[in-house]
């Protein structure tokens, strides 16, 4: 399934991006005064492959995954904080639900491998490959088995929500001890000093990020991570959340759906989607910048340039939230802005 | 009135602000995660007095005004496009149309000074100072009294929108002509050189653009604007939408209502009005930071932060648009998001 994912993504449509441009320049503004907007909407036209694209059914998809990592102490909060962040998204309480509810995306919450034991939850979509990654530290945190099945799982989780009426996909996060292994991901796969791509994640004083990346380095060590074998660095100091968000991004790529990618954890996953299918790039927008250290040397390998830069690194999916907001600003204002002729505006001095 | 309501504005509100900044400390979130978004959630508090801020009426408020120094050839449209881009805003079909209609925000249209006569319209609302100011480039565009007027109906228009309920107003602008006088202002009001103030507006080239320095420097000989003295260089070089927007600037902060200040136009009706009453900077929110030139040095010299940097410079109120959608986000976050108490969440090994 994977295989057949990554082959049957395509270029971007050429036809309808043109028909996107040449329909820009007859509404009633002064050319390219829309800036990024217009170019988004150029972007989205070619995805969807209509020149006029429709960003009405949004989601968000935020996955959940424990890390063994946090075993050797590289962060401030208990592991438990998990399942109870989990709780919350279902409760409604937590900053996507804020933020969803906003911009009228609906959340699908995955527990790809929470480690605490969660009662069953209608409102869950239960795809646990195992409680937690093993200690990256010690050795690989899953078997390219488990890798990837948890990259299928994602593209089964979109394709499900895309043949239920999706126009465009936002990831999220949950997972204590991921920035850990979204900084290892980056260090591998930008080929950066782990010191580079190393952050504070929930906020850590001077000595703990000492700690964070030694503790990295060691587990860069112990498992000598290929970057040519993106699976294998899934596997070796990734996480299940990681690798179904990868798949969500391959997934939707497929299917010609927009994906609006969140932080420094989508961002890790969008390096291994990306170095499995290069051509999945171009299905991709980039929310924000994260405050985390790594995060614009992530988005700046993947070639992506962030709407937002707000200072925000809480994960969940907050930062894609606001950007399918932009991304539906810049469809609607393509579609539903009046044209010259329709208007009867005088065309500038320049035409 | 205009003094009234300029010594009428307080300071923020200190003691909602702690309120706030101490519920976001509460949230199921890492402290200061929102980042930009948290900020903003406490200016609100402050402006509104209420420790947990609301957005729920919004509106646009769009003004027009035409003007005479488009007799001098500085732009590349026609004046009648400022009346046909106002029927275009009564029937929906404008950016700001879209936009407005996206973020749920009323957009109220003002014909402040449009030289085009228009049949009567219940959708327009009529403060027409003149039909049009004057050329500046070669004496006064309007008198001190008229600009002083405009700025009374802004302060009116805004006040009877509050009547009606009203949680947030961003400001818009359409006129033909109007970033040559906006130039001008922001080279008065900031000290600094017509060169680095002036833009492209529409879209002009090299040799038009440097017509439009050489007739902003003419403006600025023949009437000799005074900083010191806001509703003199508003009268001299200024326009009856600027003033107005500087009204609607004043009214709201006097009445504890934010504003999201639009681009470049909206920012040199904040140099006039924030020069009236320093004290009001702390109600305006920079939406965005307009790819015309001297956008970013007016919002350096008022102390704002944009929150958007898209590109864009199309005006109308588009980039306040976005700006109100942000600041309902901030707002809803900071009330809506679940405490670690209330959603059972253990708090980080810091705390």
């Amino acid at each position: 399934m994977l295989d057949e994912t990554i082959t049957s993504i395509r270029p971007l449509d050429e036809a309808a991006m043109a028909g996107a441009r040449a329909r820009q320049d007859t509404l009633t503004k002064p050319p390219g005064s829309m800036g990024r907007l217009e170019e988004l909407s150029v972007r989205l036209s070619g995805i969807q492959g209509k020149a006029a694209p429709v960003i009405r059914e949004k989601a968000v998809i935020t996955m959940a995954g424990d890390h063994g990592i946090v075993a050797e102490k590289i962060g401030n909060w208990p592991q438990e904080v998990t399942a109870q962040m989990v709780l919350n998204f279902l409760g409604g309480g937590a900053g996507i639900n804020v933020l969803a509810r906003q911009v009228g995306a609906r959340i699908i919450v995955v527990d790809m491998g929470i480690a605490t034991v969660l009662k069953a939850d209608s409102r869950l979509l239960s795809r646990k490959i195992a409680p937690g990654t093993k200690n990256m530290a010690n050795g690989p945190a899953m078997t390219v088995e488990e890798a990837g099945k948890a990259v299928t799982a994602g593209i089964k989780i979109v394709a499900g929500e895309i043949e239920k009426g999706l126009d465009i996909v936002g990831t999220g996060d949950m997972g204590i001890g991921n920035t850990t292994a979204s900084s290892a991901i980056c260090a591998v796969m930008t080929g950066r000093a782990v010191t580079e791509v190393t952050g504070r994640g929930t906020g850590l004083t001077d000595d703990q990020l000492k700690h964070k990346i030694d503790v990295i380095n060691q587990a860069l060590d112990v498992n000598h991570p290929d970057r040519s074998r993106p699976l294998e660095v899934l596997a070796k100091v990734g996480g299940f959340e990681i690798g179904g968000l990868a798949g969500v991004m391959l997934g939707a790529a497929a299917r010609r759906v927009p994906v609006v990618i969140d932080g420094f954890i989508s961002g890790a996953a969008a390096l291994i989607a990306c170095a499995l299918a290069p051509q999945a790039k171009e299905y991709l927008i980039a929310s924000h910048l994260s405050a985390e250290a790594g995060h614009g040397i992530t988005l700046q390998h993947l070639g992506l340039k962030p709407l937002l830069e707000l200072d925000m690194r809480l994960g969940e999916g907050t930062g894609a939230a606001l950007g399918i907001f932009l991304a539906e600003a810049a469809a609607r204002v393509l579609s539903e802005m009046a044209t010259f002729a329709e208007a009867g505006v005088s065309g500038s001095g320049e035409g």
